[in-house]
């Protein structure tokens, strides 16, 4: 049994269960190509069996490498875009201290860094300056070595690194996370003497934070990949049997019907800002898994209530083309109590006493039946707490959802072929070397 | 003149030269509105002419009191939520060392934190806990003083910082930004003795970043209101005829077009992380303004090249309802280049010796014409460089457009009334003193 609840009630006013119910034919189907290897993009299903399949001499490996680098290391960096940033950064941000950036003598300190996940000049000078003086590893991750944004990063900080310690302490230092044989970063791993980790051929970005990919940065930052992967063994067996006790698919038929009678929009609601990134590494799973073929729910998110001073207005009262998502986190990790006033001139000594995340909860509460009222469809998903367990049974209940419904929406969930539409053009624009023909071409466009 | 360039050529496939300017005799009339107060909710145009308005006086003694909180604290947090957070917040990010909050010290280091933009019991506690040893003050900014959200972190930091340096030294190191009179904060304030300003009543929320509301806090951060105010008043003038060059007008009328052609969703789109939360701002601003009689616009935003890898999929290939809002920055304000490697083994070396910035703009412009080609029109807004006076000019920019705008949308762009109606089932559940009868109606649903 897994720890999260799915509930779709608040649907009702909108899609009907039997409209919802009429979706399950289709999602046993897709259930059984993802078990089976029978659908579109069957290359790519490695995600599917990977919680049971991973290793413990993986795991340990792992650890045991993340030790070595924390040991070393007060910073290090992750450089990988994509697939190779959102999940581990979603993670982290998920268990960490919220102000564990600023702890700077501290073991709540995080030392993950990320580069390599955008080409911002500014961003990367800042990191190189502030580097200088500090003790620095580096996870590079990526399956070529050759994909442009992180490539630029390591090109930059691997010399940063041998410069300041030297080209033997660099290696010892560096990780590279990428193909098992091939590629410009394996190459140059085997040539180093870095220690490595295998990027499988067939896990695909997005789908990759419970390999080496996502595992080893959580591990460095200080978090329990064998918890995380626990959990998402639990969700793995939770989501075989194609009925609606399959929260996975309880999940991707509701959306599918909402998407059906016309609400373009999803929008992943949390009420703890440490889900921020969560809602980030979800819109790439979803939005890169169903957005082609000119369809597919445009995926939004919102950190509550901080937003319902922002898009709460939209929200409640703009077009309804929009449907909610709620992720709710039952239990805090610390207990804050409102202490009572005797001026009470703020007056909230009606809440004296009560914990800050009751009336957390209550804003909660009212929203949803604020939004619902509004005419906003309203789906919960209920998590017990930020820990490792419920995160990997979270993650596990997502890529399984996705890989449903994009087969019940009739896409290959498993490609991307959108996302090389722009690197062709900069290619071009960057006149690399191959690419002479779309060179001429596109410049006579300008 | 103004320095910030709008060229909407990309949008032409979409909507003609002509549907775009069948729209100014309405954009002229709402900019005569706004100049005028005759149109609806002419109570709160006191932005409108603030640039100009703002006093030497106002200005020296923000400055002033920056200074001092400077010199008496290591940190400062703002208190505040909605437009009483975001303005401040985006421009702090917009100007600061992207790694500022990890330089322990070091005048780089970014003095000023925010709460009360959020319910995270743990948000709050870990808070507390970081600012147990600190040197810290407040600026807490509430209209009435009473808004839940900053009110409880008020209410919970006054506290600590009584408790750690004694109640007359912390009420040195409290400013309040509230009503001239009324209110709860005003009366603590006055009791207490705490410097404050004042939130005039014609200005909202979510106009009010170049008020005390915003610029206490970026002066406090370090950085120059003179400029930000000094770019707004170049803006307000640029922005008073009802011309074509003038680019709000021409900014309103374009995407008025585009929606009116079915393009529900405007994605503001940025090449550089530091105006992640401008894009936070702009979404406020617009979706409070527009979300209302179930129309108008939703705002999304994604932070490129980052994003491409994961919302990039759907831009390209997706369902046809989207325009892209492209905010480039001309110049970064630090200087990396690619070094050379003699091994090239990740193929780079044909950027050798090119600035990072000249890899992310063919990011930007082979993105632009892969998303034009796929149907996602585009809207590019060129600021020069991310200072101070180009923030001020691109804040005024894009206030000036709403207001054009959400006329032209025929809603009025300066209420929020939907925001209420999560908080009065909140109150409800919360049994406020005075919601007894809505607390029965609600309890007798759930």
């Amino acid at each position: 049994m897994s720890n999260i609840n799915v509930n779709v009630k608040e649907v009702l006013a909108t899609v009907s269960a039997q409209q919802i119910e009429a979706l399950n034919p289709a999602a046993a189907e897709a259930l059984e190509k993802l078990h089976k290897g029978t659908g579109a993009g069957a290359d790519f299903l490695g995600w599917v069996n990977l919680p049971e399949e991973t290793t413990e001499e993986l795991v340990a490996d792992i650890e045991a490498t993340a030790t070595r680098l924390r040991d070393m290391c007060d910073y290090v960096v992750a450089i990988g875009i994509g697939g190779s940033y959102l999940g581990a950064k979603a993670v982290i941000e998920a268990l960490a201290d919220s102000f564990s950036a600023l702890r700077a003598d501290d073991d709540r300190r995080c030392r993950v860094l990320f580069a390599g996940q955008n080409i911002g000049e500014d961003y990367l000078c800042e990191l190189q300056d502030f580097l200088r003086d500090k003790k620095f590893g580096i996870i590079v991750i990526s399956k070529s070595g050759t994909t442009t944004e992180p490539a630029i990063a390591f090109r930059l900080l691997k010399e940063q690194l041998e410069t300041q310690i030297g080209k033997e302490e660099a290696s010892k230092r560096i990780v590279a996370i990428t193909d098992a044989k091939r590629g410009a970063l394996r190459q140059l791993a085997t040539e180093e003497g870095y220690k490595t980790f295998v990027i499988a051929d067939n896990v695909g970005g997005r789908f990759s934070v419970l390999t080496p990919v996502g595992l080893l940065p959580i591990a460095v930052a200080g978090f329990s990949i064998r918890e995380l992967l626990e959990g998402a063994r639990t969700m793995q067996r939770a989501t075989v049997e194609p009925t609606d006790a399959n929260p996975s698919l309880l999940y991707a038929t509701t959306r599918n019907a909402l998407y059906r009678a016309g609400k373009k929009i999803e929008i992943l609601v949390n009420y703890n800002p440490k889900l921020h990134f969560m809602a980030e590494w979800w819109k790439q799973l979803y939005g890169e898994s169903e957005g082609k073929d000119h369809k597919g729910i445009f995926p939004a998110s919102v950190d509550n209530s901080t937003d319902l001073h922002s898009m709460g207005q939209w929200i409640q009262d703009g077009e309804r083309i929009i449907f909610e998502t709620v992720l709710s986190v039952e239990k805090p990790r610390h207990e804050v109590a409102i202490p009572t006033d005797a001026a009470n001139l703020d007056g909230l000594n009606y809440l004296a006493g009560k914990r800050v995340d009751e009336v957390n909860k209550m804003a909660e509460l009212g929203t949803r039946i604020a939004h619902v009222d509004g005419g906003v469809p309203n789906i919960r998903i209920t998590i017990p707490a930020l820990e490792e367990r419920y995160l990997g049974e979270l993650i596990y209940f997502f890529e399984k959802g996705c890989g449903i419904s994009g087969y019940i929406l009739d896409v290959n969930p498993f490609n991307q072929p959108g996302v090389e539409d722009y690197k062709r053009n900069m290619f071009a624009l960057l006149e690399k070397p191959g690419y002479e023909e779309e060179t001429a071409k596109i410049k006579s466009r300008l």
